[in-house]
């Protein structure tokens, strides 16, 4: 009997980041992860076939939009093939052994610790003390075993590397979701349009630039506006070697090919600089 | 003869920061600097008279916005009164005697980090260790002295702490501005219009949101278009405990009281579920 080979799934962090629950929320439990130190590597894998599809971190409800991810949207040859939203809730993690009244570091992630400032605030012995990764944090202290440390993180990195659980759902607001793409390279072929229970909905991405004259943006969205395109997400983002100049991100209610969807891309085409569509894809409904 | 008393001026970060450089852009030398550890904590000066003015960063041109600011700017009963650009240079430093060849860890902030990635990618010996300021990080080097360790951080930061610069303008792109805003509470009297040689534009910044439904920042906006008035910026912020609902920031170039500014908050107030004005202030040309 030969083993059916799983499909390689890159993402950015250590073994128990949330961004592992999102693979498994997108492509379930048969999928072999590639973690990786940074974003860039997650995309460099996947240009060069090292894996087969990505899963990103886009944006957090509470933190805002993880822009240099959107910068790789754009200098990378990948399409956004699946979006999922994650739940996320931060635990105060530390080697058994190491009560909390011995805490006097916390390390993990910037956004988490920024995402626990009540918590911080309410116990101010705590120094925070930036790492690379939420589950990264997690590893170390359990590596290093400082008796004055713990780390933030999800309740599944203490469970992997065997950390304790010394307080739970440290943020400040529970409605903290980050919501993720799956990403795929823009020549593979396109996957039969996933099954969905009841009417599925899509969303197609896309991004442009225009010139800074007044109006310039204004007159763009009424390609989607004179279309009722319903519009979810608008992001700028300042455009290299252009200061104050800006591309600008845009998700909407469409299937790509839908007749609205298409007229509004021609429209939108005679009047941005730049136009590039970056991937169409069911919504998740839901967070 | 009285010793004129100055104007105490709050900003984010220790001595050497990029944001007294600021300070004296916007202000002169002739103010008490108070270097304050948290973006909050500036805030917080401000809104309790411990300060008289308030300096602090809101975007930078290749990191895009820092969206904490965005949020305070919010939650805090201030006005926006200036903004000045200032170039980020950024200076690889050492404690005198520890040479280039030795170094293994380079502290700074991780926006400083990101922005000299060409470096980093030439010298892969060197971990990149986030701290939680670039002034802050060669005052630590040069505390503690640790003997294979450097911070990146201003050419004032090296000459305040007396550390040596091994390397200069580490920065992956020479077009690295970030964009300050000049803060003093709401309440307080407006100062006279500043005087400035030639013509001076002015701008005023805004935030408001919308319900989600189809084409309502494109109505938002028409506010602005159908007077002829020039976004320069448009930011969107998700809105806390409504996951995926978003604030939007606007900058245009008019004065506030300007009939066709007027005109466009009347007719934005209608559209918005919610609008402020966080102020109108002279642009500063350049950058």
């Amino acid at each position: 009997m030969t083993k059916k080979k799983l499909e390689r799934v890159g993402f950015q962090g250590e073994l128990g980041a949330f961004s592992q629950e999102a693979v498994r929320q997108l492509l379930g439990a048969s999928v072999e992860v590639v973690p990786c130190q940074r974003f860039e590597d997650v995309f460099v894998k996947l240009a060069k076939k090292n894996v087969a599809a990505a899963v990103i971190p886009i944006e957090n409800s509470l933190a805002g939009s993880v822009h240099e991810n959107y910068d790789h949207l754009l200098h990378f040859d990948v399409r956004i093939a699946g979006e999922t939203n994650v739940r996320i809730s931060h635990n105060l993690i530390a080697p058994p052994g190491v009560p909390f009244r011995k805490i006097r570091r916390v390390y993990s992630h910037p956004v988490a610790l920024n995402q626990c400032l009540d918590f911080f605030a309410h116990n101010p012995k705590l120094e925070r003390e930036p790492f690379y990764d939420t589950a990264g944090s997690v590893k170390m202290i359990m590596e290093q075993r400082p008796p004055d440390a713990a780390a933030i993180a999800s309740a599944v990195a203490a469970e992997i590397y065997g950390g304790r659980i010394l307080r739970r759902s440290l943020e400040d607001d529970r409605r903290n979701f980050t919501r993720f793409f799956l990403l795929r390279r823009s020549g593979d072929a396109k996957q039969a349009p996933t099954r969905h229970k009841g009417r599925t909905e899509w969303k197609t991405s896309v991004v442009f630039s225009t010139r800074n004259i007044p109006g310039a943006l204004f007159r763009c969205l009424s390609a989607f506006a004179l279309r009722d395109l319903n519009l979810t997400k608008i992001e700028s983002r300042p455009l290299r070697g252009k200061p104050w100049e800006y591309l600008f991100y845009v998700d909407y209610l469409s299937r790509v090919d839908a007749p609205a969807s298409q007229n509004a891309l021609g429209h939108l085409r005679e009047l941005a600089d730049f136009l590039r569509v970056l991937g169409c894809y069911p919504m998740e409904r839901g967070a």
